[in-house]
């Protein structure tokens, strides 16, 4: 079952859950994915960019993949296969295709300056990996410095039939998002599937602009899933009330870098993850941190009893 | 009156207003000022990175100051001055401060990169500029790529007394206002104002972790006010529920690049500016844009009826 | 006397001289004018990234230009007039050219990215300074981080009439040369002139490429303007034989940050200059540096009698 | 036999070289190392910056290191290690020390920024690796954006002893030669040994620096022993007249980018390597730059016999 330009709805960024002892978690990996697939997720990503790809090694990041993919019945897994050179991005993707997963996501080398420099990227990036696997388009230039205009994604997916996902960062990004449907609209570019990141820190517009979903490791996964289906079934207000909710906590865990700790903070307060540790180098929570991110979860409770439902 | 470091309250960061043909709105300017006093605002700054300061000539540059100065009243008044070589900037800060400026907001140009780089060039502007002209020093490295440490800001503190304040706009920054606090509490730095930028979107807890207040042009800066007093006086959840309801807004007007034509739009739309308009090159508000906009504007209007006291 | 496309051989960029106190230093500018003029030039550029430009006040950089063009005679005179907004380079433009320059070099701002960035840029500039001013485009990603694939150099030829000369700074960049120069033999890009830059450190077999010469201040500019009239006259080995002579020493020059300070050394060495001052911020010669270029003088002088006339 | 701080003379940056279909040639590779042995080199780099070590595979890299490392005979052979998770640098290391390396290089990643980060990333770099690994620092800003200060490279080498040697590559270079030698001179820094790189196009004035050799990848390493053993000697107008005679094409092959090509180029000419392939993606060298190499070596030939041995 290959990843196709039809994908809709949410697609959790998947943490990689260790032990306080920097071991890989299992048991967390598979409670974790019994709660996407609980949540109505309708696809996973592993290994991105928030999932401590780089401190795995790759023995390691082929078992998360595989658990992963057991774990997710029928859901399509996307992994991060992003790598400084195109040998080990081909290895890996091999790898983690022989193993099942649906496609793979492919973020661009900082490096790259002009449009003819990203187009290349991704060109030489399927010779290396066959043209025959899917793949996932990130545009996260807060994160990466690469900054691809509209028309070069087009000259992308235009390019290159197997990109068939774009993960949208870009920021601010809801003018690209309709610039994008404007060029399926006069035919100039086929269909994709648009999925947003950053969090979801405009998730509420976005749906509006016509993407499809959500690619986001906020820790309510849940909620995501909520405004995804209310905004698609047209229930405008009660998608953004329960967004706007959420905002203050997912605003704050948006932050770069110290993201992450809130992030799997909060999921091993909802009991999905044992532990909220992650491995070296790392950036834990400041107990200054620890209790804003408490105060930001009783006051989503008042109006969103999932935060209130907490293990200590 | 020079600034201090004993600065508190919200320094709006003051847009350039236009008319639709390009030429200063003088009346605008007025009106604008007149709020600003109003609504309790303790400083204000012009000509900063989102003044449009880049498109106007040196004597525009000084009439827009000059004027506001004039309508400040007893309001410290500071003034961009940034520029790429300390002949403009020492031109423009000795024509500002003959015109009662308070003091001049530097930002770091964006080829800095080493911690010595950074400190010689706050102490190469200083002699420019005089060292009896108190600057604020502009931490923003989202726009301007320059990294900041706590460390490093604390050597331009005890090396240059005519640092002041802090235009905090690292992000994330929580932890670094709580680590210069640190270094005031230990001894091992003097005290400075700290005024948080980034259109507030952490304002909330940035007072909590030690801030003197906002310096951010937001078009409800009466809303920044009433945080910042709110949280002065204890009123924590008071702070944080009208912080929250403005949040979705503030976050759309946050947007990089974008968040100008929101901000002018929606101070038109108080009836604080006559014109919306943007010297080129700019970004106008698409028509999309327009009508998010006027949503988060009907969605705020529920709990702050400041937001539904609007002109056509 | 406008610049156009046709111009050929030697713009040497001229350093702005200073006396010791850091006043501007006007024998000085007539007499380096002199020696441009009698050592071949074909014109002359003023105000550059290597002319100390930001550390002029704006009528210190008119009095500098407008000597210049006085002592130019009949040579082409092009000011720079970079600056971080359209407002300040409109000013110096009307400036300039109402006192006689040729026509304006603009480099593009080191925030720029994306192909259609950098064409909206010099479409913006051209709209700020009139289409009647001719201007220099300046490709220099070493220093601005700015990278212009030669399409991106033919769609702001094609769209702007008024561009009428590359100073070419790529690197590598000959293959550039040769690309462009296709351009217009397949019809595809109308002719400009592309004139050297980075000190000369290509030239050699940059004119064999299809350069029209060399816009760069190395102090031995009547070395390039024999190199140029060696090229252009069939006598290869000849012009490789002066500038591999000359290479020890011009790749010294060549240092980002620390050649100007050679440069101007030797010029004052060479009696052009009457100080080697320059304006602070500034990197002086160490003694060692010092004693490295007179042995760079000494060893050079055996092939070139010039580099052994020299002043105390 | 580990890596210490007494390495002097030239280690020649190895590429790796491929056959014509992209296979390892391990033919060449003996050859190669003959060659390196035979000239006067004191040790060898492999899997660099210019090794194409992207393009390997892990067990390819372990070949390549292994089989370089066989034919090294008692030369210390330094493994390229840098990569963009710890993860994977321990893995390699791990590898190569357990084959018989002398040591590591670790090159910043180009995130870097603030001094603490880059002293930061080190630490964490030796935790990943073990504190009994010899490594190598890689402080070249032209590629990786990362400036080392001086103050930042003593802090590295207090604070981590494993740190043997620095691979020089800032550009501008000379002056921080002269200031580390200067912290040891005053007792501030221990001894590390210093060699350097940029194609050694400054090598001559760097030996006089105190510089202990070169580590880079110029096609005639023969060359770069006889400089150095010329400088070591004293023999100093010997050592910059050859010198000098090779800066012309040094100067060429020294071009980012496209400096591979010439120098895999040269290798062939001068049979070492059975072919100048690159494995994809690569810029290959176009027939106009062939015929400057060509012209290059020729011209070389006058002076220096070894540019006039070539194999068709």
């Amino acid at each position: 079952m290959l990843l196709t330009s039809d994908a809709k709805g949410v697609f959790p960024i998947a943490p990689t859950p260790f032990l306080d002892d920097g071991a890989i978690d299992t048991a967390s990996i598979d409670r974790m994915m019994d709660f996407y697939v609980g949540c109505g997720s309708t696809g996973v990503t592993v290994l991105g960019q928030l999932g401590e790809a780089s401190k795995l090694e790759h023995a390691e990041s082929l078992d998360v993949a595989s658990r992963v993919i057991a774990r997710a019945g029928k859901l399509p897994v996307v992994v991060g296969v992003s790598a400084p050179g195109f040998a080990a991005m081909r290895a890996l993707t091999r790898d983690v295709m022989d193993r099942g997963a649906a496609g793979v996501m492919i973020a661009p080398p900082n490096t790259l300056r002009t449009d003819d420099q990203i187009v290349g990227y991704y060109r030489q990036a399927v010779e290396a990996i066959g043209a025959d696997v899917p793949f996932v388009l990130q545009d996260y230039p807060l994160t990466f410095s690469v900054q691809m205009t509209p028309g070069v994604i087009r000259r992308i997916v235009q390019e290159l039939p197997s990109c068939v996902m774009l993960k949208h960062e870009d920021w601010p990004g809801l003018e690209k998002i309709s610039t994008l449907r404007g060029f399926e609209a006069d035919g100039s570019m086929r269909h994709i599937s648009i999925l947003c990141g950053n969090n979801g820190l405009f998730l509420d517009y976005e749906m509006e602009r016509g993407a499809d979903g959500a690619n986001t490791g906020y820790a309510f996964p849940d909620m995501l899933c909520d405004v995804v289906r209310l905004s698609q079934e047209g229930q405008r207000e009660a998608a953004h009330d329960l967004f706007d909710a959420h905002l203050p906590l997912l605003r704050y865990e948006q932050q770069p870098g110290a993201g992450l700790a809130v992030r799997k903070y909060v999921l091993k307060r909802r009991g999905i993850l044992a532990s909220a540790a992650q491995r070296k180098p790392s950036a834990p929570l400041t107990e200054k941190a620890r209790l804003e991110v408490e105060h930001l979860l009783a006051r989503l409770a008042r109006f969103d009893a999932r935060a209130g439902r907490l293990v200590p």
